[in-house]
């Protein structure tokens, strides 16, 4: 299977690295050759379209910070070009998420889409501004488009709701899908004050280039988006949530939720409304996680409520959900 | 399609009354009419070739204790003789879990296979002695063999740890599989004596009627065996489990447990051995759950660790989960 990689930072590396060390399993199982034939990141590309060789990939991504270099010519083509003009029947798009405007993963994805490639995306850029419009250009398009790492990273949380609990509904959700600023609260509750937490997430690597993407709840509203539209079926997008952070909790209100048995947590909920904003969790409900772990409930009507809890981000860990999304097509592919 | 359902206590009631309750969804979204044709109790059967009126069959218990007293004729056929005279499409196997020889349910499932039908058990016994044997009867007979019930009740776990982590290989998994017995050391740690703790559970009717399934370990160990053959390929039965229960265990014990804020929980654990017995696990550790709750960690290569939650037990519970079986069955004679 011929495959455009757009971006390749952290995740994008890890999926090569992935590629390679399970190529002869990945075969013999479940009949994949994946074949990357090219890759774009932010200063350049590399192409090849009899596949390019990933190891070489990720030696000159350590050495020169780009891919550009892979070849002498030093290939400057953009990833919208590439998909216009390398053949491949899988987009996997990695690029960082950007809620203003989604670019440029929202041109890779469209693009890759009227090219009748199929489409798997960890960007919740594109998805959390244009799901429902995505979904439709999907099905219009006759492509599958998967986004399995965008909630819960390695943790397959949407593909448990989904299927998993097929035949039976989801009457409402609540969760913690932000491992920062998890992170965060759980120190300032072992004392740390709100400034010293944050420190001590940005030197761990925890915190995204734009903080404000964990603080203000923004990446948590995203994965909201995207459950609310996979899962309940809803048709909304990032503006209809009733999105707050956590940089008005205080370590008094933390305290405070102490002596109740209870902690603070940035919860992402679905019951009506779709809200995302700090909450007091009992200690003793397993939705109650600490550290940089993630946890999602749901409650249905027939079987209670189900919790789950996974590490929610990671290269590693979102490179193997992106495998899983390429399995999935693979399977269907053959089936048809 | 035709179903002959062996067993009628909560479990196979609460299914009559989920097919009842939902049959105009079934048949429009999942287009599934669930026809059951014949009802075994230990006391006798009810049978209607153009389908039970499920209704009435659950009132007649009610009243009687018994289907038999469905029609006045008073039927009084095996599930045996039901299965090789009446017939249907699918069994049903809610009888009681039995591990000196899985009685009746073993004859039921392996007649029901040899009759071409497929199989969809709830009842652990049978599992627990011959899942390998009953596995390759399925294949052979070339018919589907359904289990999901057997394992968290309606917590999906064995078909999230197969198919939401295909793709990724489950090193191994520890878990609470045994709601009851967390149930008595939850309470055995806020203060009360074993013998307090199993009467509040018994006046709650929590506890099998066999108290010894709970108590020594043994639902927990076949909830293993099943695990342990359909997640790593292991090709064990009961007795490969190395088991013991919660009678040992005092409030002493528990008390130490604390001290190092940890609390002694009921595990079946699959790591290289296969065990249950009492352990000591970290409170913040996501699978140290409360009260009657089950929690399975499974721990894969790429994904980290992986907590589920959910409630173990419980008829419509796990009713739901004989019916997203039914529709798997139904969804794949419709792929054929």
């Amino acid at each position: 299977m011929r495959i455009i990689l757009c971006g390749f930072g952290v995740v994008g590396q890890s999926l090569v690295k992935l590629f390679d060390s399970r190529s002869d399993e990945l075969y013999a199982k479940y009949g994949l050759k994946p074949r990357v034939v090219g890759v774009f990141d932010s200063k350049g590309s590399a192409v090849d379209k009899s596949g390019l060789d990933l190891y070489k990939l990720v030696e000159v991504k350590k050495k020169f910070g780009t891919v550009k270099n892979y070849s002498k010519t030093k290939n400057s083509m953009s990833g919208t070009d590439m998909l216009k003009n390398i053949e491949a029947e899988v987009l996997i798009e990695t690029t960082a998420s950007n809620y203003k405007d989604a670019e440029p993963g929202m041109t890779h994805i469209t693009t890759a889409m009227k090219n009748s490639m199929h489409v798997i995306s960890v960007n919740k850029g594109p998805l959390a501004l244009a799901f429902p419009s995505l979904l439709e250009l999907a099905i219009y398009n006759q492509v599958m488009f998967k986004f399995s790492g965008t909630v819960g990273g390695g943790t397959p949380i949407l593909d448990y709701a989904k299927n998993s609990l097929s035949g039976e509904r989801i009457t409402s959700f609540a969760g913690i899908l932000n491992g920062t600023t998890n992170y965060i609260l759980t120190n300032m509750a072992s004392g740390l004050s709100f400034e010293e937490a944050l420190k001590d997430a940005k030197d761990k690597g925890y915190v995204e280039a734009d903080e404000s993407l964990d603080l203000d709840g923004l990446d948590a509203a995203a994965k909201l988006v995207i459950l609310a539209n996979w899962i309940m079926g809803m048709k909304v997008t990032l503006p209809d949530i009733d999105c707050s952070g956590i940089r008005k909790v205080t370590v008094k209100d933390i305290g405070k939720a102490a002596k109740k048995n209870c902690a603070i947590k940035l919860i992402a909920s679905c019951d009506k409304e779709l809200i995302v904003g700090p909450k007091e969790i009992p200690n003793d409900d397993p939705l109650c996680v600490n550290g940089t772990l993630n946890a999602i409930a749901f409650t249905s009507e027939h079987s209670g409520t189900q919790t789950i809890i996974g590490k929610g981000a990671g290269g590693m860990e979102t490179a193997s959900s992106i495998l899983r999304d390429l399995l999935d097509i693979r399977q269907e592919i053959a089936r048809d």
